[in-house]
């Protein structure tokens, strides 16, 4: 049997996902349990698991219900996430506490999460405890991660530094702990399973960057969220905290405390002083950098080309990138 | 080695609750946790599961971890319910998103169940996927009873068996959950670790059918909660649904329906039409059917009469009961 190519798997994966539904008494925990998994998505972190036990296992099948796990979990931190930020969307549709109210929106993200746990023991692993220890760590750093995002909303002293530790947990271990986990179900040594940790947290970087540049310069059609979203809360991006470590006018500093704005010509007025500053170049620079550290990590691990290759297809996708 | 008593078992407990502490960063997340595990409590969970695998092995010790992670469970769930029912108090000191906000709330609850399992990987349990089945089981039917719970304020049809299944669901299969769970830590066959959920579980709907009295009708100064808290707010108790049911006059009714009322007026009136039907004796009747039954299961279970005659005290010490 040959190797899967992302494609395949990814709508392996969506047939696995479209066939995952809860069902059980009262419906109102989990209507919004099943709304929530259908509601789409990249599912970026089951098929990077699928990925990864393809690279040392020929039986890809096996990592699947620890694939559903890991979207599972994303789902469940989507719904709660939600309720923090208050968001009233989610995919173009309305997000689960809008859609039912805030109290059903805890409870079925409880009941996601405990579900996950589930989802581990349906693949009967001989390596359980391996699984689930990686899995625990991930989930308390992306929690941490999002308490950071939160602290952030008020402070003004954050640092790049700050920053790109706080996407790393609150999204990237997320990627990494995907990858991993894929390759533990499909018994990778310590070693292989650590490098293509680094690989998935790297790539996990990379794309959090390549999001926030999205966020602002995408195009409107392709990007899926509203453009410009972040300069109008003034989040606390890498390309605001360097703009305003170099900027000298005190311009941008003035946009940021501005209380009441046309939001159309903030964005228009930032995005330029993004450009004059370079920060966008700078964005880049680092997203690449972070991009290249994946790769050296996956050039690293014990498996063959043809396996490693279909990943590198697979980043090359994620990151919209020809080479 | 003699088996111990249960007095010594909540000694242990409590030592060994309060040496868990959770420590990383940022503070925002970890405070929270560690200040709801210690707010105190009568550690019922954790004091079960030690008792059920006492039943079965010498070796209490080991089922330390898993007694703590149904500790933390029940922790989980009183962070995120208060959040739900907007109580202001917890044991007397302010609940959790009282003293942070909810968003701090709904996020170190998440971490606390995701500790839940670190706990018991830390216990390297040989059958850890038995014991996790019946504890996600558990937990899942846990947040079914919570949302019933809500769905219960809203309706005015519901009946005696729905309220004792809400009940089941809500406490007593967490009772049931931990009193297994011990029996599995300890090796015990599944027809035991069945015949000790039922008691343990049956046991918690007694239990809870004895707090809804003292609510009641406690000593205010013993019961450390508002006493008639569920009078006011029309909870919809065993002994509030079987008055409406046999109430002729509609003088209960009235007082249920009244917007505005002076508390302490209703509390005293309804307790008198509770005496007059005499509904508390039935809820003493009901009490004494669920002790029975899970003394009846408690009495098959394989095991010595000595460590059996542990529970029994235990039992009958949460019961305040002479015999």
């Amino acid at each position: 049997m040959g190797s899967w190519d992302y494609r395949e798997i990814i709508n392996l994966v969506q047939t696995e996902i479209e066939q995952t539904k809860y069902s059980g008494y009262p419906n109102e925990l989990y209507d919004p349990m099943n709304y929530i998994l259908q509601l789409g998505g990249k599912r970026l972190r089951p098929v990077t698991t699928l990925l990864a036990a393809q690279l040392f296992s020929d039986n890809l099948k096996s990592a699947i219900p620890a694939a559903k796990a890991l979207e599972v979990f994303h789902n469940f931190t989507l719904v709660h996430d939600d309720i923090m930020d208050k968001a009233p969307l989610r995919r173009g549709k309305e997000t689960v506490h809008e859609k039912w109210n805030e109290n059903i929106a805890i409870l079925s993200g409880d009941t996601l999460l405990i579900e996950v746990y589930n989802h581990f023991l349906e693949g009967e692993y001989s390596n359980l405890p391996d699984i689930l220890k990686v899995f625990n760590k991930t989930a308390v750093e992306v929690c941490e991660g999002q308490q950071l995002d939160m602290n952030f909303e008020t402070r003004n002293d954050v640092s790049i530094e700050e920053y790109v530790n706080m996407i790393r947990l609150k999204t990237s271990v997320l990627v990494g702990g995907a990858f991993k986990i894929g390759a533990l179900v499909a018994q990778a040594n310590e070693e292989d399973a650590e490098l293509i940790y680094d690989f998935g947290m790297n790539l996990g970087i990379a794309f959090q960057l390549q999001d926030d540049y999205l966020d602002c310069f995408g195009d409107p059609e392709k990007f899926g969220k509203q453009v410009g979203g972040d300069i109008i809360s003034n989040k606390k991006t890498f390309m605001m905290l360097k703009a305003l470590e170099i900027e000298t006018s005190g311009v941008l500093r003035k946009w940021v405390n501005l209380e009441s704005f046309d939001a159309e010509t903030k964005v228009l007025e930032i995005k330029a002083i993004y450009k004059s500053l370079k920060v966008d170049n700078l964005a880049f620079q680092l997203m690449d950098e972070f991009y290249e550290k994946a790769l050296n990590s996956l050039r690293l691990v014990n498996a063959s080309n043809e396996s490693k290759e279909r990943i590198i297809e697979f980043a090359k996708e994620l990151m919209k990138r020809s080479s």
